[in-house]
């Protein structure tokens, strides 16, 4: 198929130029073009095909960069990033694009997003900024229904509504975020969604009505009153409203056209505007529309069928659900706790099993942990399983609910590490750092997956904030005499005087590395607190490497370095560990350039023993 | 004034046989007891006269701990403490009650709490372990309205309202929480407010029919179709409703009687129940009537004119926004903005000369973060004030939104370290070690109101997050030799190889303490990053003494010791940080027991000497 419309975009501005035929031409050929480089790279696809029509029809109306568009988790940008003079080949892999907005590569990006319900709060400061300048554009968020289920966005609603901004708020509603989302949000607007047409009708009213000369005007204000009454009637609850938006809606979001007016509407009441669209997730690509959820975040697969090019094997995320239903089956104070991730997070099977001890919560990481102290109060044993990225949103309902008065609380952390072709917006590079400053939380990392399931009996039967940390993917292998079961720590040793320290994943690179070396190996299981037998063991070497999927300051190896000093250590030790934010690149690429690959681990015996 | 009804509460029994004269002469009795007690030692006065017959009710109607209360904030609480069986003299100092609810104190406390909107978080976890466990108790959240612009409320009321449990939340609508609240939600609650009456009249209706046998029921019927019809006339855009709660209210909050009868109704409606109430901050304390913010959190007053005690002194609040306010009368880029706290954040002025430029978002934290990080890729220089306690909140929106793609955000925290009476949930001692994770913030840690300048001025023509963090209360003094303008570090040769590294209001401490002991003196100003110069001078001793505000894991102390390490140094170095969560205590106390005061300091150096 060629793309002769896209193919003369040069920028933003050739879209206003082009017709209602020529916009819709437009859609399908982005449509074309996003199915195709997804199916080779992998990427979100749903999303970014539920959003093609809404993104023409904005860079249509508004001028970006000086209006810009702010959009909320990102994964729904690849239209915006091939409008904006971008190529997607490639995109999430090295040296190809990011799969999130980024300001680096563009001036049509001016936040970057990975995480949900933050697009308000932005465009929201980036407004109030272009008011203290007099500055009259506009500023647009578009937000998915299911970041409506974040405490964020309410905050800003909350402020927003007062301001006096050119704010427009574009609610894009395709009934399912990640996981089908829940709440009363969630059932509160497939109850506006239910009257969709009220719209369309009233604008084809006014635009009938206006258009009668003289006369037209006394008719419109009259009606207005009527029209009035009666959205009160139909719409006599809607939220947005209340917090003091201007409502739009619901109008079709494939619909080009009508989109366009409306977003022109919206942009001429220069006052902050909801604009609620209804979208399908995956549209025009029939295997996606069938099955949004496994087109979300997809893995290269074949354009015709749908079907994966490679079967997608076991992950920690998979045991870890297994491992928990088992668990459950014998003990019914189990609890597991999701916030919008049941796939994700491995929880599928449980949330079928136990359906009266399953909570997905929606995206609402805050709630989700203070709620998960909340059934450790009342006697359960809550499991909140998440991703290590959004963890970070936790830190003080970890530490002001669940650990001043312990509250016994597992948390199973997902993603933990280096997660490849996600960037800088998901690594799980943070959560040892932020886990270590709270009084009394214990973390672990297994390195497989009968590690995990020792790990979260003892998370179960522990005290206070129990952490099991493991990576995205599947368990590694070692050299038959590292393989064992392990406990809170294992010592492998060698035949030179270099001992290397580790933990989770990277426990296979140190192992090979070691075998090739004669380097000694201290595997810790139990990572946190760091127990004083570890301190010994390592005393006895005068070079220790640590190797560690972790940012520097805060990490285990940080610690672990001071304990060694406080014990009266004399020998030297090199941390090795992840250095500021990660782009996108495959997990292999990125250990290789932190120095925590296998050939890292053996330059730097090597070197140790110099 | 005798407390003869108060007396003889011996358990929360008791409350439950006193007739409608007795229970108002106790609200009486206990305003009383907190007016007189809260004088001698300061406390939260206005919020706890406001919820005196809240706290009666509630306890007559429900049956806690069984039936738990969750406060939320918790500074409410002083009522409840007393009802079960606890003396509030000496509140808030060493040895007293803790100035929040505490499990250690009471079962009558399930939660601790000193941030805002987590109670219908953690009350929804409780009532749904009852829920599992298949108990029918209720489970009770108390929330003002203040804490309704955090985001928490509304992810919890998002997953409460479609909960099948016998959950009541109770919003005491003061109409002002700490400062005098904004957004939207405000605006909405004062609209509801204005139809007071609504309820008693519905109430008393509804009775009156009930009466009368046979055909009550059939009237009853009718009836509650019409109120239906009224009911959503009046309240057609009840938000609540909308969350899935059945709403009561708004009813008088100082009417015993009243709020008698409808929690008796919440409670036996069971499904989760919103009971809308009105109080006024200060009830029957003329002063605290007149000047609710005075009283919020008062220092020792006489009881009989509301006049403090001792003035309050010069602060490094104060003294930050003055130094703001000047910088911003030729800086029109300069924005300020609060979470609640304008008057506790030293920014009323600002508030006042520049509120186009001022932001007061509500207790809104991570919006606050966001939304500094958007007017700053807006081009404005923002300036976030926050106490360190809240800032965790913020972890990672200054991770996510405002540090992956530097913004240029200043953040003022203020109370930062050891904060006194208010205890475990409001110390400062975890933003260093948070900050420090997060690649690309520098923070700044001023010792008095010109450092404090310097570091403000610094930070606004710095790069992406800038962090300036001092204590709560005023400047110190030191011995004139070190009393000089301090740069980023200052260093202070001595006549024994010991050096003492330290930052911020310990200086003090360690500046004496080096004048009677001999010791060296390194005073970091910027105190992350860490320059490498500080190594070079510090590997010259063989003894190096941490002094800080802090907890251990994650501190500059431990960050500068791993880079003293890999710098080659072999001496010894000796961390002293505080260990754990600091209980309610005066500063100075809290700074004997973790060894950071001056007399420590001095043993200290005199061990490392030996």
């Amino acid at each position: 198929m060629e793309h002769e419309i896209l193919e003369n975009i040069k920028t933003t501005d050739d879209i206003k130029k082009l017709n209602i035929d020529k916009l819709e031409m437009l859609c399908s050929e982005l449509r074309d073009e996003i199915i195709s480089k997804v199916s080779e790279t992998g990427g979100h696809l749903a999303s970014n095909l539920g959003a093609v029509e809404l993104t023409v029809a904005l860079h249509y109306v508004f001028d970006s960069p000086n209006e810009p568009i702010i959009w909320d988790v990102g994964h729904q940008c690849y239209s915006h990033k091939i409008l904006t003079g971008r190529d997607i080949t490639g995109i999430r892999t090295e040296g190809g694009l990011s799969g999130f907005p980024k300001s680096a590569e563009s001036e049509h990006d001016l936040f970057v997003a990975g995480h949900a319900s933050t697009s308000i709060s932005a465009a929201l400061g980036i407004a109030e900024a272009k008011k203290i300048s007099k500055s009259n554009d506009s500023v647009v968020a578009v937000v998915g229904d299911g970041a409506f289920s974040g405490g964020m966005i309410f905050e800003a609603m909350n402020n927003a509504g007062r301001s006096k901004t050119n704010l427009v708020v574009v609610l894009n509603d395709n009934e399912m975020s990640i996981s089908p989302n829940v709440g009363a949000m969630a059932k509160y607007l497939a109850n506006i969604r239910s009257k969709e047409g009220y719209f369309r009708f009233k604008d084809n009213l006014e635009h009938m009505i206006l258009k009668v000369p003289a006369i037209g005007k006394g008719i419109y204000s009259l009606l207005r009153r009527i029209k009035t009454f009666f959205k009160d009637m139909f719409y006599s609850s809607n939220t947005f409203e209340h917090f003091g938006f201007t409502y739009l809606g619901p109008v079709d979001g494939h619909d080009v056209e009508m989109l366009i007016r409306t977003l022109k509407r919206a942009k001429s009441i220069r006052r902050p505007v909801l604009v609620h669209i209804n979208t399908l997730k995956g549209k025009g690509y029939g295997p996606a529309e069938k099955n949004p959820s496994k087109f979300h975040g997809v893995a290269p697969f074949y354009k015709e069928s749908g079907e994966l090019k490679k079967k997608s094997g076991d992950s920690f995320s998979n045991a870890f659900g297994k491992i928990l239903c088992n668990l459950a089956e014998n003990d019914d104070k189990i609890c597991a706790i999701t916030a919008a991730m049941t796939d994700g997070t491995g929880l599928r099977d449980f949330s079928e099993k136990f359906p009266d001890r399953f909570f997905d919560v929606g995206i609402a990481e805050e709630h989700a942990m203070t709620f998960a102290a909340g059934l450790a109060a009342g006697g359960m044993k809550p499991v909140f399983a998440v991703y290590s990225t959004f963890l970070q949103r936790t830190y003080d309902q970890i530490l002001h609910d669940a650990s001043i008065e312990p509250k016994h609380v597992v948390i199973g952390i997902d993603r933990a590490g280096i997660v490849g072709g996600d960037g800088e917006t998901h690594q799980g590079i943070f959560d040892v750092p932020i886990l270590t400053t709270i009084p009394g939380v214990t973390v672990y990392s297994p390195f497989n997956y009968s590690e995990l399931e020792a790990n979260i009996k003892n998370a179960l039967s522990g005290k206070g904030v129990q952490a099991v940390r493991y990576p995205r993917g599947s368990e590694k292998n070692v050299p038959e005499k590292y393989n064992k079961a392990y406990g809170n720590y294992d010592y492998f040793e060698g035949s030179s005087d270099c001992l290397l320290i580790t933990y989770g994943r990277l426990f296979s690179e140190a192992a090979f590395a070691a075998e090739e070396s004669g380097a000694s190996v201290l595997k810790i299981g139990k990572i946190f607190p760091i127990e004083h037998e570890l301190i010994e063991i390592a005393k006895k070497y005068k070079n220790i490497l640590f190797f560690e999927e972790s940012v520097e300051f805060g990490s285990i190896a940080e610690h672990f370095g001071n304990m060694l000093k406080k014990s009266g250590f004399n020998g030297k030790y090199e941390i090795h560990c992840v250095s500021g934010f990660v782009p996108h690149m495959s997990v292999e690429s990125a250990m290789e350039l932190h120095g925590l690959d296998c050939e890292s681990m053996k330059n730097a015996v090597k070197e140790a023993l110099k």
